[in-house]
């Protein structure tokens, strides 16, 4: 290695005009985007990012999921590379930075490799995995879930979206736009995994540091709620005949929010989707269908409580029928103390203040850190906001974790 | 009069065979009918009706709100109307009888005069109202409003349905195929108003009654509450900085449930229908809207109720700002006690079963009871299910409202 380390050939400009160049696929008009998982504007965004790789040196790289690998090569190409990235794939009213921090900082610490003239030991490669989010095709992290065996390929191809366009019908679109990218198998070893995001949340802001060192992701539970009544007038049924679904659903959160509540506010419950059928002013509510999202980063309290939420909703549902299905079940995870302590040495070294701090958003560092050592930094994000067009970062705060990200990568390549 | 009333000459095979011919407009899969107002299957149910009427001699008429009447001349033509009737257009997935019937009784009234070779002194006019419903186009009793000069013209017009098409254009569309009926002005004098119409509720079955003497309509009003939070992370967001609109929602239907409650269960209050912003499963509801529907027999107590609910719905709403605006206040009606006596009258000559009872649904007799005499009968529907393809009444019922409704024209157009 030169006297300059590798984090010294981190170029900021490049790295922030790349995050407004990316920004273009699916530009809204308040300056987030909507590119949501395989739709044309992240195939093209996906083919900006091979061109861009291929310029720098890269072996671009596909596979049955349909994630992208861009590949630095290292001397001994035997050895199971380094992966280091996130995605590209927004919500339907997203930033400029979620998933794509992570994506162009991988993809700026290769071209600091390539530019500073130094072969690392280990094959670097930056990916961009598919689906993260989830919004248009459910359940999210769906590209690094079925790399590491996770869920089934079969199964999640046959997801479709509300237009009933199915996974591997918008996959086989994507891929056959593939110009000479070989596809690989799925779940190939990796020496380890380190993702950078965005905190989407206000801590490091309010704390006042630059890079928060993940030290987990808290464990999630989700359930769907459907609450059956009986379709009424609302002028002629008196309340004693009434099995109003929706009178029944707010008894049962009412209950619901009771049991889930912690004096030290660690628990996140929230009930963010609800549906009413018919749905009329004048008509009582024969059905209510609601999601419930649970998490908790203790494995424990997070099994405890999601346990008791079907016997909640069916105790509290009165006249109506109550019936649970739990729909996902991730446990916390927690980063091993090694990489963790490795991120923090890469900050230290580039001389920015960092904290240690969990994660409470989940991310396909989740399904990596299944099967090698995985871990993630954050940096900070304009009042922790995300998921919306106003999601923004500084580009300091970006630089600053490209910088870490490449002193790790260097040492851990090396 | 000859030895035989005009009761007599009901036949109820006809009465009953006109509403399952009447059903083919828009007919559902299970019984029902989509039949909303102004639809192509409206219009064309429509026309069916005015071929009707002319075959017996009647002269059709329309006027600016595109109401249908059909006239059955009187010895002295100068006199104002008996005016009988009710709707033909129908919930999205409605029944056979709701407002046909009283359509479809009128009409068998004015055949059974024609049949009997009996003239009456004044005039019997039957009348399709147009849009009773107010589902395709809020609010509902749109063309009995407008007639009576409750509501401006110039407004329903103006009114749109979700596709975006206005009272107006599809009002031109089926006036512009009328063929020779000519328009007259709204709000013409009558001697009075009788409308006959199932129960939609399932008291004269449990009591045993073939008709139910209208009482009167009980109040309504109806309010739309805005309740504003923030979007927020589900995973990031602890619940101390959220502002979670359905959190508070829930308060507020909790404190207005409360708030609502009698003993004696003559309240009707409801809210059917509730809408979440972005309504994402990992997402913090930033806005809920929903609609309350409250009714009551006594003006009095429906105002005091009512002008509590803003006060409620604010201090309830925790972080949130929530607002409340009235959509509608209809006032209780009591139907004049001349009418309800000789209604009672005509069905004790019929020899038929019957009760008073008020009417928790509205109907366009509120309208009409503004402007002349006004009484309502109600025969009974199975299980008190209405506004639902399951709807049924029997034939003998049919049969027997359509006699006391003739009895009792006889004895008002004389």
């Amino acid at each position: 290695m030169s006297a300059r380390t590798i984090s010294d050939w981190i170029d900021g400009e490049r790295l922030w005009s790349r995050h407004m160049e990316l920004a273009r696929f699916g530009a809204l008009a308040n300056g987030g985007v909507n590119r949501q998982a395989l739709s044309q504007e992240e195939i093209a965004a996906r083919a900006e990012l091979v061109r861009w790789g291929r310029r720098i040196g890269l072996a671009p790289f596909t596979d049955a999921a349909g994630n992208l690998f861009l590949r630095l090569e290292g001397d001994d190409p035997a050895l199971p590379p380094v992966l280091v990235g996130s995605h590209i794939d927004s919500q339907p009213s997203g930033g400029k930075f979620d998933g794509v921090f992570g994506v162009l900082a991988a993809l700026e610490v290769q071209e600091a490799f390539v530019a500073s003239g130094t072969r690392p030991r280990r094959a670097i490669e930056s990916v961009a995995w598919m689906n993260e989010e989830g919004s248009r095709f459910a359940p999210g992290m769906m590209g690094s879930s079925i790399y590491v065996g996770a869920r089934s390929l079969p199964e999640m191809l046959a997801v479709t979206d509300q237009a009933g366009i199915s996974v591997a019908t918008a996959l086989e679109a994507m891929l056959a736009r593939d110009e000479g990218i070989p596809q690989r198998p799925l779940g190939r070893e990796a020496a380890c995994y380190l993702e950078a995001h965005i905190e989407q949340g206000p801590v490091l802001e309010i704390e006042g540091k630059t890079i928060g060192i993940v030290t987990g992701i808290q464990g999630k539970r989700t359930f769907r709620v459907t609450v059956e009544g009986e379709e009424n007038h609302a002028g002629t049924a008196p309340r004693s005949v009434r099995r109003d679904a929706l009178a029944s659903t707010v008894s049962i959160i009412n209950a619901l929010q009771a049991a889930m509540w912690d004096d030290d506010d660690i628990t996140r419950f929230t009930i963010g989707w609800l549906k009413v059928a018919p749905n009329a002013p004048s008509v009582v509510p024969a059905k209510v269908v609601f999601s419930i999202d649970l998490r908790h980063p203790d494995a424990a309290t997070l099994q405890e409580l999601g346990d008791r939420i079907p016997e909640i909703c069916v105790r509290h549902s009165g006249r109506c029928k109550a019936s649970v299905s739990q729909l996902l079940h991730d446990p916390p995870i927690t980063f091993p103390a090694e990489v963790r302590t490795l991120l923090g040495e890469a900050a230290t070294a580039v001389g920015v203040p960092w904290m240690d701090m969990p994660s409470g958003a989940g991310h396909d560092a989740r399904h990596l850190s299944l099967v090698c050592p995985t871990g993630m930094i954050f940096v900070p994000c304009r009042a922790g906001i995300s998921h919306n067009e106003a999601e923004w970062a500084e580009k300091e705060h970006l630089t600053a974790g490209a910088r870490v990200l490449a002193t790790a990568v260097s040492l851990l390549a090396a």
